[in-house]
Formats: C-alpha cells, sequence, structure tokens
C-alpha cells in the first residue's frame, strides 16, 4: 500500500494536559492523539505536530501531521480518529499532503489569541481560557507598545530560558490589542515563536497597561537580548493557538 | 449583634460537582459555600440555595441566603467569600434583605437557557457548557412547540421521577428557541421549575426538532400528566441558571 501523508488540524481544550510533547509519566495531546491513531491503524504511529504548545494552553487551529499505510480512506480519519479521542480534544479537519510535506519547516504563519478577562469577579465558565486580571489597563498604551513587535527581530528578550532553537529571530507580521467590554484580545501572527514568546510578549504588554513599562520603550527591550529586560510572564490559561498557515 | 440576611448572587461551573444540594460524601456547590462561608465567619454557617440544579448544570445568577451575626460588612463578603471558594464558583453581588426574606418562597420568576451545538466535531473549549448534538434541527417547529408551553400549565408530564413538589402546576412565561449559526439557545422563564422540567422540555423540543414528535402535540403530551407521554431528557451540561428575579 502506499505510504500517506495526513495532515490534521487539531483543537483542544489544554487544561488537563501536561502540554502538547509526549513526557513519560504525563498526559499530553501528542500521546493521547498517538494512542487514538495507534488504536485505529492497529499499529505504533506517531502524530507530529507544529507547535509545542505548554501545559494549559489551548489551540484552536493546531497542525498535525501522520504517515499510514493502510487501507483506511483519508476522508474516514476525522470521525475515527474523534470516536477515539476525549471530549477535549478534537480533529476539525484531515487533508492529504504530498510525501515531503514538513509540517514543522513549511509553515508561513501562526496565530496566537492571547485572552485577557478585567473584571472584578470571576467569569467561571471561561475562567480556563482566559487570564482573570481585575485592573484597568491603558489599551492606547499597550497597542502602541504592540505595534514595535511587529517585523524581523531578534526576541531573545522574549524567549524564556530551556529555549534552544538556534536563532532567535522571528518575523512579526500582526499584534493587535482589541477591547471588547471588559475582555482584552491580544493576537499575534509571526512566522515563528520562541519558547514562552506569546506569553512573555502579553505580560510586558500588560505591564505597559498598568504604566510599569513605558510604551516606548519595546525597542530597548528587544536590543538587550536578555530575557531580564522584558516584563513578567502572562499565564498559559488565556494562550490559544488559533491557525497555522502553510 | 444584630442578625443580618445576606442575599448571594452565585455563578458556577457545574461540571465538577454533584450538583448544588449538600449530599455526604459528595462535592457540591452548597457544601463548597457552606465551607466558604464557615471559614469566613468562623461559626459553623448554612448557605440556602433558591434552585437544587443537578449534577453538571451550570450558573450565572443562582441565589443564595446566609444569616449571620458577624462584625463584617455585608459589602466585604464578596471578596472575602470569593477569596475562599475554587475559581469554579463565584459571588457576584452581595446585598442585605430584611429578616423574613424567603429566599425560595419570594421567587418571581426565574430564567433558565439550554445550548446546544449542532456543528459536526465538538467544540472542545465549550463542550463543557453545552449539548453537542450535531444535526439539523427544524428551529420553526420548535418555536411553534416552544410557545405551547407558555402560561399556567400542568407540567407533570415534564417532571422525572423523584419530583416530590406538591403541586405539579407552574407558569411559564417565555419560551424562546434561537438560532445562531451552529448553535442553538432555549430560554425558559418561569415562577418555578419541576425536577428536570427544563432538560425535559428541550429534550422534547429536540424531538420536535428531528421530526420526532410533531410541533402541535405538545399540548396532548401536557394534558397525559405522564412522563412518559414526553420526549428525551437533554443532558445536564447545556443547562445553565441565568437569573433569579425577587
Amino acid at each position: 500500500m502506499a505510504i500517506r501523508s495526513i495532515l490534521l488540524t487539531v483543537s483542544y481544550d489544554g487544561c488537563d494536559y501536561s502540554g502538547w510533547a509526549v513526557q513519560p509519566g504525563f498526559k499530553t495531546i501528542q500521546q493521547t492523539l498517538n494512542d487514538a491513531a495507534t488504536s485505529l491503524i492497529g499499529r505504533k504511529t506517531t502524530v507530529h505536530g507544529a507547535s509545542r504548545t505548554d501545559a494549559g494552553v489551548h489551540a484552536l487551529g493546531q497542525r498535525a501531521l501522520i504517515q499510514v499505510d493502510c487501507p483506511i480512506p483519508t476522508e474516514n480519519f476525522q470521525k475515527a480518529l474523534n470516536d477515539r479521542l476525549p471530549e477535549s480534544i478534537a480533529i476539525t479537519e484531515v487533508v492529504e499532503k504530498p510525501i515531503g510535506f514538513d509540517v514543522i519547516g513549511d509553515v508561513k504563519a501562526k496565530l496566537y489569541r492571547y485572552t485577557i478577562y478585567t473584571g472584578q469577579t470571576r467569569p467561571v465558565t471561561r475562567i480556563r481560557y482566559c487570564w482573570h486580571y481585575p485592573a484597568k489597563f491603558d489599551i492606547d498604551a499597550m497597542s502602541e507598545a504592540a505595534n514595535s513587535f511587529i517585523g524581523e527581530k531578534d526576541f531573545k528578550s522574549f524567549a524564556s530560558a530551556g529555549d534552544n532553537r538556534q536563532s532567535s529571530v522571528r518575523t512579526i507580521y500582526q499584534c493587535e490589542v482589541k477591547q471588547e467590554g471588559d475582555w482584552i484580545y491580544i493576537d499575534v501572527e509571526g512566522n515563528g515563536f520562541l519558547y514562552n514568546m506569546v506569553r512573555n510578549v502579553v505580560g510586558t504588554l500588560t505591564d505597559v497597561g498598568r504604566g510599569r513599562i513605558e510604551a516606548n520603550k519595546i525597542g530597548e527591550i528587544l536590543n538587550a537580548c536578555d530575557r531580564t529586560a522584558a516584563g513578567s510572564i502572562a499565564p498559559a490559561s488565556g494562550l490559544c493557538l488559533m491557525w497555522i498557515k502553510y
């Protein structure tokens, strides 16, 4: 049988998982998908993800690739995998790709959305999917600071320790702060992200919004190439990987 | 010190609780609130709820009364209780009521909202708060059937076994079916509800929407005064107690 590469679009509630990547002894998204694919296909199958999301981070548009040589038609994979997955994970799309398709290397852009709730009382049915930060924020200052992230830059100041990627240069296409009532949404689109980069960018933007960092200081922070120059890290619960484009 | 009656507005994610009412050996909303109030006030305190919501049912506007004779000012109760509650429960409002206020008997109206997701793939970040029912529904037929519930009627056909209230006559002020994309919202407002009544009404409405029960048969089903005359029961996860008016 011919080998096929199948690209899955995956959504998940990250609350009950120790992140994407397989870690012996921990429940992870990748492990759960591996188990579902192995059960479906009848032989040990590994799912290769486009993004290693952290513990507690959510996704509506993660991508993952499997290579199969089984007789199951590609269009049957979505339902068959969903039937084998817990309700906190779902395959939302399945598409065949040419052999040689690189699920990480061929990524053109990704969008992360970060959600902050600023109202006084925690929103119990959204608390798993936001950062509850009851405070007033200067949205104009945050937007000005957000603009400074756009372009090709060295983001070393926004990478947490543990990042071992060779280059810390990334291109940010969009960094937008939107306010709707008590909610703040921060959309960050780029060609790639360092370890904890979006959460460090968001934490710094909230420090700007609270007047702890001046809006025009982002350039200096980037130039420092030093994590301690930037602001705090935002919690994982507010972060969601919205989509990945190839 | 004078005894005060304090009315709490309570929101909760019901997923991880065995319903509202205290049951020895189970984690319930009332028990969790009792523990928080007891810890705050320093003596055994019981919170009396307006509605006994079932396991898995959510609330944005449950009401609960406590009687206290402690020196803590009423306006401090909200924050002090929230600090002692898990993130799945929150007090959203606190107001003092005259002694003699009856948290159950004085209710004028309650609104429950039921949420159905009809898209093919489960919505992972909303699955805890809806019924995932991937199908096409005849919304016009459901709306016609919903209208038949409005008014003062005997709802015995829509009460699950275990209801031991004396009368099964209730008044429904509003019963509305709304569709927004893949979502269906069913709002039911009444002066009171029998055990599982909203879930039985919603289950029957979905049976109408799927063509299993004719829209004009609701009158007959009500007249039967027999649970087996009505349709299926909708799952708890889609139900939310939105508000209670006094």
